[in-house]
């Protein structure tokens, strides 16, 4: 994708403005598992997902992770900019998850931009908006919805992902994921096997009955 | 507070925007209970808060009920007006938690503004950032705190707003602030006074041992 194709309001900035927005980016590709931004103490930049797939997490202070959402190709990330933001007072980390190529946008360069331009900083609230929403989805599911219907769930969107009904993925990783105890998961993993809706085995999970998953899901 | 006042930026704006803004904010005054916006069907405004407060609140679809955030006096609601925004898929209930005193900014006003001012989107944005970030602690509150800690934050916060240390607050109101069951909050409460932090009455709660519930909440 070409790099204007990021900003639908391209044609809405001044000549000088694009040259700026686009002379200040450059390429960088990271290997799947790289941490891109680790809290406030870092700001790497205005990030543009070429190829790849980001995750944005928060930790406990006991080291307990939960995912808050996910970046693919085409999608842009607004919190590894997080310094260029007032009022912006929470530590977020984003990690590469797979092998990720991006073009960086430094934030003081786009900082200075979305100062002058009102089509940029809306675009950047435009960002914000979807972030947020994502954000209270989540709130959503940890408080309406059972363990075992946010799972079924989860686990129908890394096949997705994948594209796969064989995950390569650990009891700890989904845990990490979830912001539960392995314990919990490798509980309701179990009980699924037992109703034939996954097939357990080393190292990864096997999603044997789709249907019922979906069912369990939306219910 | 002057109208100006609630607007840092204000003097960025031109002298004929600043008109726009003014002249189209109206006064109204509402009486605790109101609910002022209720979901993606409504679109009032953009609110400045004169006096009194606001609940944000999300409701499932069983009618549970969790505060996201609240508003005082000085604070702007930007979410009254989110049919201004793109990319906003969320539901939220805006109530008046007392008789409070507004003016609002219509929503096609305030956004014509917002897409020629510079300035203004970014001031937009700000207000969205601090929005974000209370979520964003909302959701740390709820993954990694028990209930007891969460729990015990609310009294204390409670009794700051209300300058006393004898809440005229319901179980019932409390369980719909915190998302959960009524007898939950029921069954804590017996407890926080088992061990002397609260004494219950009818219709009412007074604190007893702030210390040790000031304890509780940061432990």
């Amino acid at each position: 994708m070409d790099f204007a194709e990021y900003f639908p309001m391209w044609d809405k900035l001044g000549p000088g403005q694009r040259e700026r927005l686009k002379g200040a980016a450059f390429r960088r590709r990271v290997s799947g598992g790289t941490v891109l931004h680790n809290g406030s103490a870092d700001c790497l930049g205005f990030l543009l997902l070429r190829s790849g797939q980001l995750r944005a997490y928060i930790l406990s202070p006991e080291g307990r992770e939960i995912t808050v959402y996910r970046l693919f190709e085409m999608d842009v990330c607004l919190f590894s900019a997080s310094c260029m933001m007032r009022n912006i007072q929470f530590d977020i980390v984003i990690e590469a998850e797979k092998d990720t190529e991006l073009w960086i946008i430094p934030p003081e360069v786009y900082k200075v931009l979305m100062e002058e331009s009102a089509p940029l900083a809306n675009y950047t609230n435009d960002i914000m908006s979807s972030r947020f929403s994502e954000v209270m989805w989540l709130i959503e599911q940890i408080m309406w919805k059972s363990f075992d219907k946010r799972l079924a769930a989860f686990l129908l969107q890394e096949s997705r992902l994948e594209g796969s009904e064989k995950l390569a993925i650990t009891h700890e990783k989904i845990s990490r994921h979830m912001g539960t105890a392995r314990e919990v998961v490798t509980r309701m993993l179990r009980y699924f096997q037992s109703e034939g809706m996954v097939r357990l085995a080393r190292g990864g999970i096997e999603l044997t009955d789709v249907k019922s998953l979906g069912r369990l899901a939306e219910a």
